[in-house]
């Protein structure tokens, strides 16, 4: 019996259910009522046949609903009360006695944080793939010199796998953030009841050994009222698909006629209705365009939580939608790019050519003078000085002449076979030298390090 | 001597200039280029005597920045410009040595991540002076009963201590976001010169060692185009303040005349300009309305970031806005929380007597029908119909008849006795016997735990 | 032919396809292609015989698509392709004409430009059906009293049906804001081909009136590159949505034990898991819970559109599942506002009493004040006087002494008798005369005003 | 006298204090009080006397904050209280009159209505300034051909001018979202009170007369408790924002040395504390990076005013700040805007070489085929083979041998001279002959329409 008199009003269930969405979570549902069933008998608060009755109604339930076979009915308002009714139908009465010691209201977060820590550890060996392809792809480029840039002009040159690898260590610091998210899920709020506890001294720590709970929540209130770990999870989506989206975006700039540094392959292009000779760089256009998606997600569930009063209130019932389409979406990404990094040709030619611009030398001019005990900052003013100079004609540095140079620093003038040897090429890349920069050396050190990282997280 | 012909437009230079917000970071920007000078001089790059000139200098503006004798000049555009202009105003030539195998570009990070560690560490002692204060208020009120809300319906009678433990365990985790972000923010930049690493064989871990960073950034690019330490920042501080915002929220809540379960101290309440009798609780409804504002921050900067091309762009400046205000905000928020929560009264009675809403137990006396074999799903369809018959005649459970129960469930009838006692407030609370639940012996376990988890800070 | 060698990969097609999404903007495709084929033999671009068959073509997809009937095929990327492919396979080659003149990039920018202007019209609609609703009430309680809150504390009695208009002009000028959305949507894009025009000299005036169009894009480039429309669509959904939060909100909080206000209808209530006795107003919550998820689709679309380069990108095309989405947010929690406005029933004796706190007298005690010629803010700090002695002691305003009201204000104790007729209750509401204030001849202005309001928009 | 018994906490006083940035609505202020001072004297509610000494102490007031003298009190919470104490200072006790029938929450909303008015007319006229340079860059560059882009790949060539254009339009939207940003602020708030309306019959539409509002709204509760026009303002902005951010991102990658398209001024360039040569477009960077931090004002305010009870509470003071720097960064943008596109040089040569590619004809192929009676899917199949058989062999279009057209189509072998005649260059854009196309005419007419738009405004 119900304390209603009325019947839900149809736009009221089409409000309200959520049975469109949270089916997904069947398998964590299944999982955690299996949990609570055996947690009971061996608390002795429903019988062993009892129990021994739910578990095989679970497994008939589980099976059906693996099968594609399970029918849902027009009142099924959520995946809870869809499995618990099909329960009914299968194991009769004893159905009842599952939602003993248990409220919706821990049962759906529970659910939610298994579900979290699945997507969690899947995002961590997601992104591991990704690093180990921008590393493979690294390593084969290492001495492919290109034009580094600041403010998308050229600035110094680098080695191609010196720009794959600043990906490589970004995403790296994402996996993090999703370890950091999944341990943040490891606390088993089952258990809390409906907010206050339940009237049985239930066994928690057993519910959490089975379920892969590190811990049990310490509050029940905030337990039933927290979603956090939801938080943190669209946290490092979003971190890691701004990153993937600064990836997309060089991809298609890099595909361009004008930078020409790339080429995708076809299987990752996409052609135009009305113009036959495109090639369109889709793919990494959506890579940036779903940025803003996951951000928006985070952005608008903390504010759903934003001035919620404890405990559980219906908004929280908006974390579903949120967090799977978050998940759906980084994932798709993180594949995608994945197979982008992988099948990318790189135009060798075209790349040092851009590099080989003689102005990308300025710095190590002023550097050269700073060895010669010039203060940098002076240094600095006398190569501007020559670079105003060799525009305003027209010319480049190494045209300019002997009386020019002393004209603007008489110590330069004095080293001129110096200056024209800092004007070529391969200096400039291998002068590099400190740790983390871009000559061979050092990234030759950076390559092993990877490496490494890689290999312990594949090993753990 | 500079490469341009035209000096900066004025709109220009408004739209530019950062030395309006980004003074805040002398003290960082003054430790790194002692540092710098330092390893300079280690690493023989600059003379013993130039270093001794250039920390001499930089003792000297450090002084004046402190003692508020700086003058900044209309042409200063950064906090970094400034002081190496006023050096070399005060040591001469020499300062121009001090750029040496350094860009602004990583210059400009590493302050940055030197201010994000140190406001990390101000936030988790920020915090954890609210857990303390939390912690003292909940051992006061561990026995003073209140009802429990879902929905912000009445729902099962708590103890306020266990209410008020909620909100510890919430910043617990805040505390865990921020020691993340802190540890993010150890890798040292400097070093990577303008993107491609220097000319220089310098010695980054001495700078890191000497400044407090763990380790070095592997990858130059990465150094100087990445501002994920910014986005983790702002990702503790936006769930902090989200759950500022519900603290902020209950305490309008219970503030109101209708709730009436507590009042502010007249210290953190305003008056009205036109209503003599209000007492208004302006400060917790900010707490209400800062989250939003951090949440923006935090998804902004992330737009910031989307799809910028490598390396640094000056887009990137806009970090430090979005960074300060959000320090700002949650710093006072955070000081502002602890003040209500240390000085807000609650009343007993008016809470007590809200607690002893009858149907508060309806959970009860389902349970007490599961203990008699009754299924929970048909008990509680059991005591939804009593409470339907109570409803519809005005009346309380307690107050139907014997036949009346008796028509919704012999067994109930059969234990009249039993469906008496639970109707009885205290057994409601102290029935909560599951691990995290409100009844005394688990509240009491959880006070001790919190006590210990924030002595163990303390002591760290 | 294509011009590509490799068949796409099955994560590319996952990542690209719209078919999933797209497929509703169906009968706006239809139409469009039925109004181009128009214009083509029109323009003597396409035989009439030709135009015949297409037309015919695409009657008989329509009908398949209206009926369920249509058969989507795997390769299906977008509807546009699935209705050529199908036009195809019906009509043969001849349906190889209708994209003549046109490209896919103004195609579908026309589809969701119709569709946006009838989501508008219809938000328009529904929004006009809740203001009836808010008026109908408002009418109903025209001279319920209640107290006025601000900082939710009560500050000054109104009556409920002036409170319930508060949203009625909030509705309105969501209201305005639609019909703006829909006249930036009044603009044809079609006919500027992929970016820059066509090689036909199209009338494009001619499908502009028989899709309803006002006016054509002037630049083909931005018809192509730009969402503003969509971007003022959101925009008004989401200062709707935020008005009905504040709405769902009020009715959560009213629907609580402790202000108990009003009771919503069960049909539009949601019973607990574990709680017999719980009445909870679950679609209340949602109204409040959907704003930040509207607000978020905003926000994202923005995030998509910032910093794209012209023309057409692929980024645009997470327009529509920002757009779907939030037009079915808006859309149901409209419909749900309203039918929880229309039931809810309010509790007069309640909100009487509550009303009747003599507190809420005090600033017209201060205007008695006034009226004696005391300076306002002077006659505030006299009765902020009054009420911390009432406070002290535990008594109301009108129990105080003639003693204290002369140490506090020797003319208010010359004029007891006023300041007594002052403290009666009907005079509170009755006195706020002004324009738009709550006294019973100013709501009755308001009620006539809205019911015009009300009334010229239906005949419009 | 104040009804409180403690001063306000220190840290209660930092949080709640507004004086640090509503200043700025000073002048707004003044002139609220002046007409709010004339209308009481009108309507009988203060002296004619009293009237004249409250104007000549408004004018003192107005003088010293006009001329930096106001000294401003530690105790100055806001900007009113702070204008009302000075007025008590200079004008004594009758300055207590002022506040009759007003309350700080009317005063409040009033005050931000009629900034925000002024900065959405100062927006109209600086959209405007940008417009007409747009405009005239526009007509100097009519002719000069470009490759037009889509998926960031040449797509089809189109007029410089033509693209320029692309954005006049889109700011022509923008000048009417503020239009209506500016109607929705014309409403005049004072005169609700504190919510319920005041005790005086005043005469509002006097005052809204005095003020410029073209109307008073219709409900006190609704005035005090609604910020609708902040977030229309910020709607406005932000779309306007998003505008610039997709201009500013075409000038960095336009004056990459990739694209070569244009060069910014020295006025608008900056250079680099390191690398001598660098002239970065750190202006135009701004542009591209100021549009997330408008949105996320426009989303964090909307945050703010999610699920707000009525009427007014403090999180309301949220608005001024969001507003105001948005405001800031709006105008500071606009004029960066402005100031760039008048300066901006662009490179005819690169351009006109980069829409030579004879790919870009491959479109007016299939139309070729088209006016053949080829159906165009089928032209579009014929081309593509075309442009799969140039790539393959690494030649172009037109060196296709007869042999090779016949081998993909007979029609095309046929009619040879045609073929090579559509792959010239100037065909390409003179036959998008279609309104609103790139082709002279069509260009021209929508110069003279742009002049027309811009020429009603400024009269206007």
């Amino acid at each position: 019996m119900s304390r209603f008199h009325e019947p839900q009003h149809a736009d009221f269930h089409r409000l309200n259910a959520s049975i469109g969405f949270d089916r997904r979570l069947w398998p964590q549902d299944v999982a955690q009522s299996r949990a609570h069933a055996r947690m009971l008998a061996a608390c002795g608060i429903v019988a062993e046949a009892d129990r021994d009755a739910l578990l095989a109604g679970l497994d008939a339930v589980e099976h059906e609903l693996r099968e594609g076979a399970f029918a849902f009915a027009p009142d099924d308002e959520d995946i809870h009360m869809a499995i618990e009714r099909r329960l009914t139908e299968i194991a009769g009465p004893v159905a009842g006695r599952l939602h003993t010691a248990r409220s919706r209201n821990d049962q759906v977060v529970t659910d939610l944080m298994m579900y979290a820590r699945e997507r969690c550890a899947h995002a961590r060996e997601a992104i591991a793939a990704l690093m180990a392809a921008l590393l493979a792809r690294a390593e084969e480029h290492a001495d492919w010199p290109m034009p580094g840039y600041t403010h998308l002009q050229r600035a110094q040159p680098v080695y191609l796998g010196h720009h794959l690898l600043a990906y490589f260590w970004m995403l790296a610091r994402d996996r993090a953030r999703f370890a950091f998210a999944e341990a943040q899920a490891g606390s088993l709020p089952l258990g809390a009841g409906a907010l206050a506890g339940v009237n049985f001294d239930t066994d928690r720590r057993m519910v959490a050994d089975e379920l892969g709970f590190a811990t049990v929540a310490a509050n029940s209130i905030d337990a039933v009222s927290g979603r956090d770990f939801i938080l943190d999870y669209l946290n490092a989506a979003a971190t890691c698909s701004t990153h993937l989206s600064r990836l997309g975006a060089e991809l298609v700039l890099w595909s361009s006629a004008e930078f020409h540094f790339c080429e995708l392959p076809d299987s990752w292009s996409a052609g135009s209705s009305i113009m036959p000779q495109k090639k369109n760089p889709d793919a990494a256009e959506l890579l940036r365009a779903k940025a803003p998606r996951v951000v928006g997600h985070l952005a608008a569930f903390h504010g759903v939580m934003h001035a919620l009063p404890l405990t559980y209130n219906k908004d929280l019932q908006e974390d579903k939608e949120h967090m799977f389409d978050a998940v759906d979406t980084l994932e798709l990404t993180l594949a995608g790019a994945t197979g982008m990094v992988t099948g990318v040709r790189f135009n060798r030619e075209r790349m040092a050519e851009a590099a080989s611009d003689e102005m990308l030398a300025a710095t190590d001019v002023a550097d050269l003078l700073v060895r010669l005990d010039v203060p940098f900052r002076e240094a600095h003013g006398v190569v501007a000085g020559l670079v105003r100079t060799a525009l305003d004609s027209d010319r480049t540095l190494s045209q300019l002449t002997e009386q020019e140079l002393a004209a603007h620093s008489e110590t330069l003038a004095a080293h001129g076979a110096q200056f024209h040897e800092v004007l070529e090429q391969s200096s400039w890349l291998e002068s590099k030298v400190s740790e983390g920069g871009t000559s061979s050396a050092r990234l030759g050190e950076q390559l092993a390090a990877a490496r490494t990282v890689l290999d312990e997280s594949a090993g753990a």
